[in-house]
């Protein structure tokens, strides 16, 4: 925002307003107001086309201290002109990662539905707070009909579901009513009402987020046993057995089991009815973290045998912010049985949510959950839903699957070039790229070291020349390798052609 | 949903369009995409006009069950056209309620700023996620200039900050990192490591969000001690003393201290310096829930002494969603001491958040949260910075004061209509509406009690009316009474002239 360009001109006598001379401030700004936000939205029109160009960078890197010499980001003291803010919005998105574009595969959350997109614009302009049907009576009753149908996806009939701001969230209020279901004491009395600790377990795979759980409730992270997963990451259901043993030995109490469906990594479904049968033998809570595998409940071709006997926990999450492509934030928790969120987490503000007014109270959630204000999440998703049909998200998910196994096939084709760690059950592929100098040689532990130490500099080549973004990381048995995500609806074959192309073009010399 | 009109018409050929003849699924398909999403901001914008007509109703009441007889909510087997969709949209807008209406007095969070809703259409349209640098550059950035303005506004220099999903979370974030830093080995081993219960305090009118991070926190909310509040609803400082050293008496540990600036209900200020002596006396983290209040802190002419010794806190709460009129949500936890965030919450999810990138990795913010994936809440609070300035910010917070001022001095000319419960501290009005046949009789426990009565019915009427919203609720030391906010641009002396006209036409039969 250093050079005063701008491609997007008011008329003159606008551009040179302030916001106090719009709505509200201004009764008869209407006009002024109006070419303002459409200034706006083609500046968001123009991203939205350049996003789905490839001929578009993914992105125009700048390390931290460039971007603050080539942003003006001051707070001021007087207010700028409506010209300004247009320029700051285009300045803004120009620096922007651009998460929708085919050749980001770099986040769970890729892509830019626009459908999803134009609902979180009337979510915007709605501005309401999701706690009463009082202020938001349109919002409550679609995150009613939204929910139960997911439950139904899961398998059950009845329970009760919320919207939470991401799947940490959603995964530490299965937590919450788990503990409140099992020792109800504990919301007055805390942990004095049992006698020994409190244990939960979960797959050295699973989100971080669960053991978080652990510190947040105040059980101390110690207390998540981490159970080993088998090569392929998915929990080794006698392992989890001999650790709940080994923890009631000692004279703790296990209560709480997190199966995953889908690990953020290796995309690994748990063995949840092997988990459920230990569950039910040694009276734990089964929750199911489908964060980010929940959204292949919705193809009859893929459902089983990943997330079968997922009807059979008592909680599960869900974010269609992830597979299903809704847009940022949207995540469900949802609870097989009824009258538990409000149970576990009402504090009975009467105040807040009294229980004397004129429509029936039974449709405000503002006391069963643990924010008091809610984000609507909700219409994004069910604008969505209306727009795709269950038989077009079905169709979302099985094209995934299927440009998931061209990646698959395609790497198999490139031996020398491609090293596929294993074969995926999810979007998630695996891989290590081979430079030139470690083709065509045994693949050993020192081979592996190599390839880990070429991720990070071939990520930051790929950064730089913005054409493509991949994310790499290490894992607990493996250094560095590259992980990518196909969950975006803008992917061709083409694209994974390109993404190919360009790990050889960028890496070969490494 | 139940007739087919719409006002918004798609041209004939694109209105039978389905979203997968959009862009990603179609590269040709600009045209048609741009079209639909032009027609959505075409709804969006007549919703704007309508939320600045005071000839157009606050809002359309329904009960829930003749609400859904009225929308078609259902989720479709197969995909809507595009016509239907803009038809969803316009009949979701028609009937929400319209929070940016100059006449909705009943929530914290009133208005629709204009520019913070441009702000947050380019948030939806950037689709980014705040974990990491990578994929969120110019608004990682963003985030931390405007989070260092905000903490120099309460007074310190250094220190950190985050944006969370709403006060709760943020009051959370404060609790979680007052036991860290106090009893660092609670965050691994839990309650084990130290020797008593943890005892938390609040007043008595704070938030149940306090409370409930006692049940969340597994302290058990009979270990949050509400300290009794004067009859402005301030803390009494010598009560808290005096629970501090009775609750210590018994062996418990008392270490967290709220202090409300800007309480739900009155809007009142607790001292917090003399809390502030006190939590120094007693070794007690002291933690500033200024939610409501923390607006004030932009104006030189009520930051004292509401907010004075907000400096000495530890952690501050401060949500700019509310007073300073962001869309929700934005919402704001500060911390005096840098490093306590990441010390507390990071789970060291070495396969997210790697150390080896191309750029410097301080400014991830990922390990530093309890909820790893984290919406953009910063660019409409920042977009809207740029165009008040804090100068705009500054006078916004004194007018809305001085509309107060304008009420009560009202209110006052009308001691037979309408009985002012306490002069207020913040833009709370609290009172009761005195129908014909209980004017001019002792104010007395049977007359609140009849005044209380009246409070559900004549909100009722409102809401049916549609012409006006302003809550209503108990409290420990009252029955039902009104509470008026205003908190919203958009209201005029006029407006508030109204809503007591209002008042009395629809409630002096009562």
């Amino acid at each position: 925002m250093t050079s005063n360009s701008c491609n997007y001109h008011l008329t003159e006598k606008t551009a040179k307003l302030l916001a106090t001379d719009l709505l509200p401030y201004k009764e008869s700004a209407g006009p002024q107001t109006k070419e303002f936000l459409q200034k706006v939205i083609d500046v968001l029109m123009d991203f939205v086309r350049a996003t789905n160009d490839r001929n578009e960078k993914v992105l125009d890197f700048h390390h931290p201290e460039e971007m603050f010499r080539i942003l003006d980001l001051d707070i001021p003291e007087k207010g700028l002109p409506l010209q300004q803010l247009i320029k700051d919005c285009e300045t803004t998105l120009k620096y922007q990662v651009k998460t929708g574009h085919p050749r980001f595969f770099n986040q769970l959350s890729c892509g830019l539905d626009l459908v999803s997109m134009a609902g979180e614009w009337l979510t915007a302009t709605a501005n309401t707070n999701m706690f009463t049907y009082e202020i938001a009576p349109v919002f409550i009753l679609m995150e009613r009909v939204v929910l139960t149908h997911m439950r139904e996806l899961i398998g059950w009939n009845g329970g009760d579901s919320i919207l939470a701001p991401g799947g940490s969230i959603s995964n530490l209020y299965a937590f919450l009513a788990a503990r409140h279901k099992m020792f109800p004491g504990y919301k007055e009395k805390g942990s004095s009402v049992i006698p020994g600790e409190l244990v939960m377990f979960t797959s050295d795979q699973s989100h971080y987020s669960v053991k978080s759980c652990a510190s947040v409730g105040g059980l101390g992270t110690d207390n998540c046993v981490m159970v080993p997963s088998d090569l392929n990451g998915k929990m080794v259901p006698r392992e989890l057995e001999r650790l709940i043993i080994e923890r009631k030995s000692k004279g703790q109490i296990p209560f709480f089991v997190t199966a995953t469906a889908g690990t953020t990594v290796l995309g690994a479904f748990d063995p949840i009815n092997e988990i459920a049968d230990i569950c039910e033998k040694y009276n734990c809570w089964l929750h199911v973290d489908a964060a980010w595998g929940g959204g292949l409940l919705l193809s009859k071709k893929y459902r089983h045998p990943r997330l079968s006997g997922i009807e059979r926990a008592k909680s599960v999450t869900w974010n269609p912010h992830k597979l299903m492509g809704a847009l940022l934030q949207c995540s469900t928790i949802h609870f097989k049985e009824d009258g538990l969120l409000i149970s576990c987490n009402q504090m009975s503000a009467e105040y807040l949510f009294m229980t004397d007014k004129l429509y029936d109270v039974q449709y405000d959630t503002g006391d069963k959950v643990i924010q008091c204000g809610r984000h609507n999440d909700v219409f994004k998703l069910w604008l969505q839903w209306r727009a795709k049909g269950s038989e077009g998200f079905e169709k979302h998910m099985d094209r995934l699957m299927e440009l998931t196994e061209y990646m698959v096939k395609r790497l198999r084709t490139m031996p020398d070039k491609y090293y596929l760690i294993m074969e995926p059950e999810c979007v998630n592929v695996s891989f290590w790229y081979i430079p030139r100098r470690l083709r065509g040689i045994i693949h050993d532990a020192k081979r592996e070291a190599e390839l880990g130490k070429i991720c990070p500099i071939l990520k930051a080549r790929m950064m730089q020349s913005g054409t493509l973004m991949v994310g790499y990381q290490p894992d607990d048995r493996r250094p560095n390798f590259f992980r990518s995500i196909i969950s975006s609806a803008a992917v061709t074959e083409g694209d994974v052609d390109f993404m190919l192309a360009e790990f050889d073009r960028l890496g070969q010399d490494l």
